[in-house]
């Protein structure tokens, strides 16, 4: 079985890869090209994914699954959501073809292939693994305050909204962090992560009364060995879907601090598209004062540091969005991607060495 | 099939009835003493309820399955969680003897009955229902605000802590608004509000992503021909394992007000006794703060009361306890149970015409 940094997978988004409609393909994409052999995908055949997304390089669009099984995958990813959430009886003969010829299955659908009476006897029969990413571990623990007693400096990312820049903050602090001589491990807990690291839990498809434990059982595991543990944030403490999960994951991690995320160019939260805005982002200085309150009655905790997600502003409005944010919280700021994770891996540093 | 407020209950305890290790059991025989024939636990045979938990009254307790099932019982309600999750093979044999007989089975364990292989297709083959009331409705919605526009006046409860009476202060106050003459409708939303009330979600059993989906779902059940939807909360925001279940709940059921419950003489969060006192539970004042400032930024509301648990007080310890949560807060306050809700359902009266 190969480790799954080995893996060279065959990305599965018929019909809908694009840069909008496809976004775990595209975070796979943006994360480990190097680890993407094809994407399948009918309507945009014979193009680059470069020339679908805007990036991603000569990384080939396949229209012809068979063709995609030949350019030599080790594992098919689910890079999209079927519609309607049940697996379309096309794909079911894409994902048997993969199967039969003793690829793994890669899915982070909250309907588990594994689950298929047919693809997971296959499997088995196989002894090819199917791995559903979100699907939870058999028995988590209600959260029992342990986290907060592991002997690394835990880091939990926490945002303004849902896709800003949580898990790419923390992969890029964890990557400075390492280049710098520590042994920081990155934490993942949602699909994504998962995908790249190999291992983590999917806190949003936990049983509620779980997932503060959860959280509790992955810095548990991150602590091993380890000097800074980077948590994957998810959601917002102000988003109204999913603002149980954020709190959830801030309980049961008991962070010694928090760096607080937003996309400068963010005013209402996104997923409420459809509607009239509605819930307004608050500045930044009320946002983390809203986090730090949210934690304190269980475990005091602080905002150490900023992270802006800049993508869409031209260098010189980046560069005063960071100002500008610096100067609101009295916190280092940066934007992880455009301008590195320095200041705020030098904030990490200080602080570890401060709690010591 | 019978409506449940009509079921006659055989409760299932075996081997755990008593005051502090048969939490479901001891709930329903207080709601609904009139519903229960019998207690079956081979323990505290020959006992009446009354002896072994200091409530219930003449009840039995009968040491043979059998012997219950001939008292006449419609169903059995499992009142306890086995040992270690599974259901233990002599279980299996008594609530086979039970569909035999054409009784439905109510379960609120975490375990759902009706995906036993044996006990599932035993209970199809014979038209009978397995109620498992925690398994949560298919297809949840992500939570959208919905519950906002609802026409009735939606007040929920919240907590200090767990098991502090969120539950009871809902359901005392929906019989004295009943009583007033207005439609008043109680929205259960963990087992036993189920158990009571025959409809509802046990929020705490669904995926984390959907916790504030349900809740919108069932004040806009609850809504309908009401004019008053009463939703049971769950947990507190300050605990460190339910914050989550807590903080979608309160996000997802866009309440117009709160009621702050409290057990007067509670002062660290309860579920934490194996290990020195953790959370603290914080002033009154300041808990109600803490709800208002988390509702805030997805909707306004205000906490509008005070209900005081004072089981364990004496008469006057607890006069002069709601008298100083009383001043405390500036708001009124009553022990429900003990002191009846006038002075809330005073509140509720006066703010729902307020927000006409």
């Amino acid at each position: 079985m190969l480790a799954p940094k080995q893996h060279r997978f065959l990305i599965l988004a018929d019909g809908q890869f694009g840069p909008l409609t496809s976004k775990t393909a595209n975070s796979c994409i943006r994360y480990f090209p190097e680890r993407i052999v094809a994407v399948f995908d009918r309507t945009e055949a014979g193009k680059t994914v470069q020339q679908v997304l805007g990036f991603g390089g000569a990384i080939p669009v396949v229209g012809d699954f068979t063709r995609g099984l030949a350019l030599g995958p080790s594992a098919v990813l689910i890079g999209i959501a079927p519609m309607g959430g049940q697996l379309p009886p096309e794909w079911r003969s894409w994902l048997k073809a993969a199967l039969e010829q003793g690829l793994e299955i890669w899915s982070g659908l909250h309907t588990f292939i594994g689950d298929d009476p047919e693809l997971g006897s296959l499997a088995r029969a196989r002894g090819v693994r199917i791995h559903d990413v979100r699907k939870p571990p058999p028995s988590l623990p209600i959260a029992d305050g342990r986290a907060a007693e592991v002997e690394p400096y835990v880091i939990l990312t926490v945002g303004s909204d849902c896709n800003v820049g949580k898990m790419t903050a923390q992969l890029q602090l964890r990557d400075e962090l390492v280049r710098r001589g520590l042994r920081a491990r990155f934490v993942a807990t949602g699909q994504t992560g998962i995908f790249i690291e190999g291992w983590g839990i999917a806190v949003d498809a936990v049983v509620a009364d779980f997932v503060a434990g959860a959280a509790e059982q992955l810095v548990l595991q991150g602590a091993a060995d380890a000097d800074v543990v980077l948590v994957e944030g998810q959601g917002s403490l102000i988003h109204p879907g999913y603002s149980g999960v954020t709190l959830g994951l801030l309980h049961g991690s008991c962070p010694d601090a928090l760096i607080l995320c937003h996309q400068a160019t963010r005013d209402y939260i996104g997923d409420y598209h459809g509607r009239e805005p509605w819930v307004r982002i608050p500045p930044l200085a009320e946002l983390v004062e809203i986090y730090e309150r949210a934690a304190a009655p269980v475990r005091a905790t602080k905002v150490i540091g900023i992270c802006l997600n800049t993508f869409d502003m031209t260098e010189p409005q980046a560069r005063s969005a960071v100002a500008r944010a610096a100067e609101e919280t009295g916190l280092p700021a940066t934007d992880p991607v455009r301008f590195g994770p320095g200041p705020l891996a030098d904030a990490i540093v200080r602080e570890a060495l401060a709690a010591r």
